[in-house]
């Protein structure tokens, strides 16, 4: 009985990781004559579109984490394990965890992206990444300690590496933390730290591309850049970076930035596991998939969400790695192995949004655009809605509403992790 | 201008410490007349008699905390400064601090009361504390982590050690402790880990004493003995721990008890500063101060809350290390520094209290003695009253509603910290 997870006359479907494509696929699968154990290296399933209002102080990890147990209590037959998948052997039909391994039938591959330092170790060794809601916390801490420190310094001094920041990757999530520390700047920084030359405050971000939000219609890039620019943000188009080294920042153009955060949202790459085929993978190392789900030469093995690449004649490139493709392949996957559908996946793009700052977003759905107020109302709801459980609904509506109606953040607090002296 | 304080023409108070003394004293002497600076380690104030709820994943820590600069944005004589002290230096009125020295008018000692182990480094490695918010959230880190662990266990490894616990001290924190300890064991586990076998867990409180809840009444102790031992709490009266080694535990009548979490909650002592003289400490190692709360032979040195020891003829031994004190004694020296009296700090005893479980607490005040669904309401009005901030009481308020009316609590998560690879 390994990882002590009973016989069971049903067939054992295994899901890698609790994301979206993962919890969404366990969620919708329990209950229905088969064995499922889904295994993740944490007990929770975290909500990824609102991790920089954690590192900015804006909500909770729990009110964005979702523990999974609770999901699964009512079914005998649903197992969590938390533990670090190592590899996968596909010719005994066995996932390799630090805690022993175990069989499948079924295998789902489910693990997601992580950030991408295109194999610079020092891009990765001197910037803040913001893939896990701990990264988050690791961001909001160095943040507000920096203010701190800032106060604490000697005369002659420097103030401004301490206070600058630069934001590397000008996507959703550099766009949206963008403008979430411009705000912070204008709305908290000066009535919590009266005391600080908060002015002096610069924050900078980066874009390889010429236009931010690269995946969204060129209307919104320039809504989203003026949007930006008015509210202090310095934004470097057209400009990579070629070193990051002690607190100096060296873009392509000569320019130099200095400052001791520099938080890296410059991209993803598929989160690999040992033990598939060189020909399961597509050029960007995503698994191949049909439009089945199912890995290349692999029966039983499935994969999806931004671990998976779908190939088909409309999308040559695979489809992109957002959350909307994630669910909907989930919700697809598990239709499928319920047996209530033999129809091949089709993905249906419902539109994609960024939000910039109070009353401030940009909405794409198809050839429809819009900004300001009503596309901000239109990503809130939508984010409401997606996010798992009741109480963290209830709990992040009354956050953003206390925000919004007092320009205040209530969670500024730098909670130092206690660790044992060994 | 060390540290960035602007000099004024305002005597300048400086509090260390933001516990219930030191933060309550600021709130009350802002904006009158002083400079002040308040001093702490972190940027909050945390609210100490619920930590063990933060470590029973009951509540976040950011209910029970809350930021000191947003206390003080109004006043522009206030400086909140995040160091850690060092050492004092009264002939020549300054504090020495990590990020440099600073002089005082009026020196303000309220750095609290920190983990007695009784100098046994055996006791602090091997045990877990419950003095700070980051303290108690390593508690909730491993206990989850010890029940994921104990579901990865190889067979014939033993399951106990990794669900038992000891707890050591039969004061509030521990007898509160183990009442939602043993709730924990009887509502959330058989839900959230239906395939591990939780009627083998088993919680022990140790207590030096021969009777829990010592300064309250006897009646309060034999009801809080038999609550607890009806939740299936095994309490060890009249034994001393002699040593904890490798997960097991010798008590002084010759038994051990195997558990991977001990928790210490047997004792504080004063957190000292060097640069006092020696006649100015009592036996207990707390500051000795008269009446108007001065330490012995300091002129504008205050010290008060649970480093001080007013020692007066009803009081030989000094106050008792509570909160009620702390506040009594905040209240008090600000009305004095603010010259709105000349009369000696008096303590007004307001009753003693401790829950233990759903609808089941003691109460005393006076002469009067009771419990059960009553006790437990006034419990949990006093403590939503003395917390801070009008969002955390009405979180807490929700978050207690929720866990009373669905027997469940919403923050497994266990969160690991990240740290920067060097």
């Amino acid at each position: 009985m390994p990882l002590n997870i009973p016989d069971s006359s049903l067939p054992r479907v295994v899901i890698i990781g609790a994301g979206f494509a993962g919890f969404t696929l366990a969620r919708k699968l329990a209950g229905n004559n088969y064995q499922i154990v889904l295994v993740d290296r944490n007990n929770y399933h975290q909500f990824q579109p609102l991790f920089y209002q954690v590192g900015m102080a804006g909500l909770e990890p729990s009110s964005i984490c979702f523990p999974l147990r609770k999901s699964f209590q009512s079914d005998p037959g649903f197992f969590v394990r938390v533990t670090e998948v190592l590899a996968l052997d596909t010719a005994g039909k066995r996932v390799i965890t630090e805690a022993g391994n175990f069989k499948y039938d079924i295998l789902i591959l489910a693990m997601g992206a992580r950030t991408n330092y295109y194999g610079n170790e020092e891009f990765e060794k001197n910037s803040i990444p913001l893939k896990s809601v701990s990264e988050s916390l690791y961001l909001r801490n160095t943040l507000l300690g920096d203010l701190e420190s800032a106060l604490l310094l000697k005369d002659g001094e420097d103030l401004a590496p301490w206070l600058d920041l630069v934001i590397v990757g000008g996507g959703p999530t550099g766009v949206e933390l963008a403008g979430a520390l411009a705000e912070l700047k204008k709305y908290i920084i000066p009535r919590d730290y009266p005391d600080l030359a908060h002015d002096q405050m610069d924050i900078h971000l980066i874009q390889g591309a010429d236009r931010l939000l690269p995946s969204m219609s060129v209307r919104s890039s320039a809504k989203a850049l003026g949007d930006l620019q008015k509210m202090g943000v310095q934004v470097h188009l057209g400009q990579r970076v070629l070193r990051i080294d002690h607190g100096r920042v060296s873009l392509s153009d000569g320019t130099s930035l200095f400052a001791r955060k520099v938080i890296w949202a410059a991209g993803v790459s598929p989160a690999i596991l040992p033990g598939l085929p060189e020909s399961a993978y597509a050029p960007d190392q995503r698994i191949l998939v049909d439009s089945f789900l199912q890995v290349h030469g692999l029966e039983d093995v499935y994969a999806l969400g931004d671990i998976a690449c779908v190939v088909s004649p409309d999308t040559p490139q695979g489809l992109p790695q957002v959350a909307p493709v994630a669910l909907q392949q989930a919700a697809w996957l598990a239709k499928f192995l319920r047996k209530k559908s033999r129809r091949p996946f089709m993905y249906t793009d419902k539109g994609t949004m960024a939000t910039i700052g109070r009353n401030k977003a940009v909405v794409d759905i198809g050839s429809l655009h819009f900004s300001g107020f009503f596309a901000w109302v239109t990503w809130l709801f939508v984010h409401i809605y997606y996010l798992i459980g009741v109480r963290n609904k209830l709990v992040v509506l009354l956050n953003w509403t206390w925000s919004y109606l007092f320009f205040d953040q209530a969670l500024r607090l730098l909670i130092k992790p206690f660790t044992k002296k060994v």
